[in-house]
């Protein structure tokens, strides 16, 4: 099996009240694969400037990615910058710059179309009824962003008919439904397309909602939160990857594939950009996964 | 077994989206009797005015909870009046009157001594400490407030290092110990002496702390949420009723207690004031304990 993911791949510039990172690798395409490769094969699809630094390539390659879908463009890498407070829950965006993904057009080569699980990052609306054309997966879970649900309601909704589920945080939810209740929420969201609703929640876990079923996954209380950019990219590679490795989408299956989810997404805020992705493995995840069995069993 | 709690018997004038309750049964011992009396004999520590009514008196009395220690003074009965928006998470105190809550100092009867297990209500920290005076129960939970974290500090860390749970908001335990990150929030908490911290999040579940372990309780995502009052007492209730009921107040049973607590503080919201509680029964606990296993089960 195989996950086909089509988003950004950046250099994100990170500060913190415990530190600074410089032009590291990231992006929501990245964090995703890195997440991902741990439980499938995934194909990355994307676009990078001349720019790109070889030890990002080599590090994604180093993870198994396969990235014949990684374009590169002449021109700069988009560069995204922000910044933490001590309320890790806030951030400011500094800058934005789409450098060579202002013209990018994903193309899936011929094994990214074969796979069976589909992931569209955070991108245009257009941009991902393009990867729609291109494919037949067999299930298909979106990621979108305030900025296209303001300003791009009509295009996201047709994706949105398209797809099998949906990742969204709470207050994403708000702004396409205009319900504060998330019950309400993910029922309306579910009106639009998807059968499944995942709501990202944060430092308080997520819901999945499911046929008139839902799930309640908790967050690992976590002492030290260094960086928590690329978790929410990260719990959806966990997810999708999960799912591809067990090749299933019942109820059953989709409540692990969140806890998996939960567990890489804990690891990422651990260290700077994707570093603590880069030292785990499938033992290492394993262990936490306990630990998540641990902290709501009773 | 039995449990005894000392705290505010209310008239409640509660103003929401969806109606009005005009001096309605309220006060955070009413709450908590009326859920830890599922549970356990329930002693009922506090005060009313002259004008309290009967069927309130009545009302309590039909759950079979033991009035001996509520005295019934001259002048009025203690007041508040609070609105809720459309996000119920946010609420206004339109009024609050002391009236005899304001020369109250709990007198606790022969049999409420005796109960092994003691709830101090959110009260000034002083009458707390004139309450720890008179009995020596086998486990003592605490609820205050940001009021006596604010202007009675020294006073409340008296208590609190006399006690063996306390039952606290996140907002709470930044005001107490300065941290935002609740696990570091929760240790500081721990050091100024309660063994067990457990902290409310509202829609997002509880968290239990407890010797260098934890619990993440989920709690049920409600459709229709009528009025929130008193689901934070409801939940000090169960919880405490139950580890008055098995007798035991290890962390396995502890977690199970959390859980009671959700359980029970869910019913609370669904109608106004205590309205939903008087109906249910150990029938509605059960099945909506089963219903919170399977929400958070994987």
């Amino acid at each position: 099996m195989s996950v086909t993911v089509v988003g950004s791949v950046a250099l994100d510039t990170v500060e913190t009240p415990w530190g600074r990172n410089e032009e590291g690798l990231g992006g929501a395409a990245t964090f995703f694969s890195l997440a991902a490769a741990n439980y499938t094969t995934v194909h990355l699809v994307g676009v990078v400037g001349a720019d790109f630094p070889k030890q990002h390539i080599e590090l994604l390659q180093k993870k198994s990615i396969n990235l014949d879908g990684l374009e590169r463009a002449a021109g700069k890498t988009f560069r995204w910058s922000g910044r933490y407070h001590d309320d890790v829950n806030m951030r400011d965006t500094l800058d934005t710059q789409l450098n060579v993904f202002e013209q990018f057009h994903p193309k899936l080569p011929a094994d990214a179309r074969k796979s069976k699980y589909l992931f569209l990052g955070n991108i245009h609306p257009a941009l991902q009824l393009e990867v729609l054309d291109q494919a037949e997966p067999a299930f298909v879970a979106l990621d979108t962003m305030n900025l296209w649900i303001n300003i791009q309601l009509e295009e996201l909704k047709k994706v949105l008919a398209r797809v099998d589920a949906i990742i969204i945080n709470d207050s994403e939810v708000r702004d396409l439904t205009g319900h504060r209740n998330l019950v309400k929420g993910a029922a309306a969201v579910r009106a639009l397309g998807p059968r499944v609703v995942v709501i990202k929640k944060g430092e308080h876990g997520c819901l999945l909602f499911h046929e008139g079923e839902f799930f309640s996954a908790p967050a690992l209380p976590l002492e030290n939160v260094v960086d928590p950019t690329g978790a929410g990219d990260t719990f959806a590679g966990g997810f999708m990857g999960y799912l591809s490795q067990q090749d299933a989408t019942d109820f059953s299956t989709l409540k692990r594939a969140v806890v998996h989810g939960s567990v890489v997404a804990s690891f990422t805020c651990e260290k700077f950009g994707p570093d603590r992705l880069m030292e785990i493995g499938p033992g290492d995840i394993r262990t936490r996964y306990e630990q998540f069995e641990r902290l709501s069993a009773f």
